[in-house]
């Protein structure tokens, strides 16, 4: 797995400390893996981190050692990092951590972090008289996340460009008489031949009136003439998450195919068409939602139109209806994100169109690169 | 995807009760999507569950309604029932809902809550003057899903009997010359033509140097003559993980190779014969650790030697070292767990062998049956 090099890291690093500045904080603990991978280079589903001003305290236990060896070793190594041993349980060794380095206002991962871990956290230092103060913070991490620095960027933009090769795959497996099954094996079989370490979700084959469901997965059903086919599926490759959604018909679609296909097609290109800096990504919404309302289409599109990608194939920023309660999302050069509008009709059939786009000084770059149109097979 | 019926579902209730009674609770907010599953049937990432003596409140949003109707149509529809639909967000409806319901002493899941969502909680709850408090408790259906029922027993012997097939085209694609990410791919392709819905967790092919790191997953390293080659797979049956490992020889094993897989053999085989009712999981570590330590490789021998097999990959019981600070762990009959002892010489190699096993009123079943010697390819 390729990881960025050093002086990424330093840069990132760099951003960190003046986010710990700004909320007075000696440091944080990061218990998200993801952002622990993104400040340390560590890729593990266990891990602590304590990030100060001058070092990356890593807290690993023994299966990941020499593995982060390798790593420091190499020009992606972490720079000012600690390694702290784990010999009993991560949490005990968080406070032996705690402890060694001194620090008495640290902050946690709000949003990252359950209550019963940290009442033990705080009943364990007073315990152990490690004197420190948990302080909550969120999203300290995912707000650096959430513009793309070059390695990442380089990564998504590969990432959707080797999804045209799956798209091609999964056409070619979309026949009657197949099972859903079989569509999702020939997309994950593609997925792995076009370099991606793993499906970056549970690859969908929404066939008939399965489609109607945005969550399905692939079954048991057959596809059959006359059915419309969603197959959303994504990779990753190097740790970054791309997302392609397309709906194709198995034989002659019906009328109400073609139509509610148009519409949803059209909800797109308006989303796609509203994305440039400076807006609100509730703006990006809005564009799909208004085309989807004025076809009579509103009330079939239930979720969002998109969701941020990058180590997590969930991430920010979230493109959805304005909250009451929610701040502003301004939209940002260097942010990546889904743009897939949707409409279900249940007993009918449902269709979804998406697309992974990188906001631009002027606009945006659509990085994924497949026919969209209603294709029949 | 097949769900226990109705009947079962009832049981788990009337234990839920039993639970509820015993924490003087009126009910409990379940938030772990497992946790979710076990009680009612939904299957999916979200979704909020307030059980009460009387009635399962399930909050779901619009991506969901589909398919738990159709389960309420069928022989596994949940008994006692509420859907509560999501407009805003989920911890809006929560909220709600219990507006609704009218409990006053809540408890909630403190292993599976944020603090930052429990923050929210608490204090929406105080603006919007709903009179409820949140009390935190642990594991209330993780040890209702300790000891398995028959449902789950067959789901997780089922399972473990398909490993057999994916084990042979795991043997049948481990060649010299070929990467681990081919075999990987093998593996994967083999568990979906056995019926499983998707891999357990990702598939670990860890050849040679790379064999020695617990948590390697499959790269682009080519296998070659003299390796050792752990192979570390499992697939989910309707909803239950089953987890097996074989480490074999390409070419012909050094006579360090060789001593080290009989070691993690003799020290599994320790284990599994320790198995039996009423002796605390410690006991099948000390058990596997004991060989390995005889023959001087304790310290080779990293982690536990098990974990628990249900809807979760990894879940109770853990078979570990016995911590100072936890509570006994006494095994019962119905009780699924691997055993996987395992010994890595960092830049030499690694072995480890697993198998999953039954606990039983006199001792265990294994439940996974395919050779363990060390093989040659």
């Amino acid at each position: 797995m390729k990881l960025p090099a050093t002086g990424l890291l330093e840069r990132r690093h760099a951003r960190l400390r003046d986010a710990l500045d700004a909320q007075q904080l000696e440091a944080l603990i990061v218990t998200s893996a993801v952002n622990i991978q993104y400040l340390t280079n560590h890729v593990g589903s266990a891990g602590l981190l304590v990030a100060t001003r001058d070092a990356m305290h890593l807290v690993l236990d023994f299966r990941y050692r020499e593995s982060m060896r390798t790593t420091q070793a190499s020009r992606s190594a972490c720079p000012a990092l600690r390694v702290w041993d784990v010999s009993s349980t991560y949490d005990e060794a968080l406070l032996e951590c705690l402890a060694g380095i001194g620090v008495a206002a640290v902050g946690f991962e709000a949003g990252h972090l359950t209550v019963a871990r940290h009442t033990w956290w705080r009943d364990a230092a007073h315990a152990r008289r490690v004197d420190v103060a948990f302080r909550p913070t969120e999203r300290v991490v995912e707000q650096m996340r959430l513009v793309k620095d070059e390695f990442e960027v380089g990564k998504l933009r590969e990432g959707a460009r080797r999804l045209t090769d799956v798209a091609s795959a999964a056409f070619a497996a979309a026949k009657a008489g197949l099972t859903e099954r079989v569509v999702g094996g020939a997309i994950e079989a593609a997925l792995r031949d076009a370099g991606f370490e793993r499906p970056a979700f549970e690859t969908i084959v929404a066939s008939g009136p399965n489609s109607a469901l945005p969550h399905h997965r692939a079954g048991d059903r057959v596809l059959a003439n006359g059915d419309l086919l969603v197959l959303d599926f994504g990779g990753v490759l190097d740790g970054y998450c791309c997302d392609l959604t397309r709906t194709v018909s198995i034989g002659q679609p019906s009328a109400e195919a073609r139509r509610v296909h148009d519409a949803v097609l059209a909800a797109q290109a308006a989303a796609i068409a509203a994305v440039r800096p400076g807006i609100d990504a509730s703006e990006v919404d809005a564009a799909a939602r208004s085309v989807l309302e004025q076809r009579g289409l509103g009330p079939a599109f239930g979720h969002g139109t998109g969701h941020g990608l990058g180590l997590d194939v969930h991430e920010e920023p979230r493109v959805g209806q304005r909250r009451t309660d929610s701040a502003p999302a301004v939209l940002v050069a260097g942010m990546v994100f889904t743009v897939e509008p949707g409409a279900y009709l249940p007993g009918f059939g449902g269709v979804r169109i998406e697309d992974d786009v990188l906001v631009t000084e002027t606009g945006c770059d659509v990085l994924t690169a497949v026919p969209s149109g209603l294709q029949v097979f």
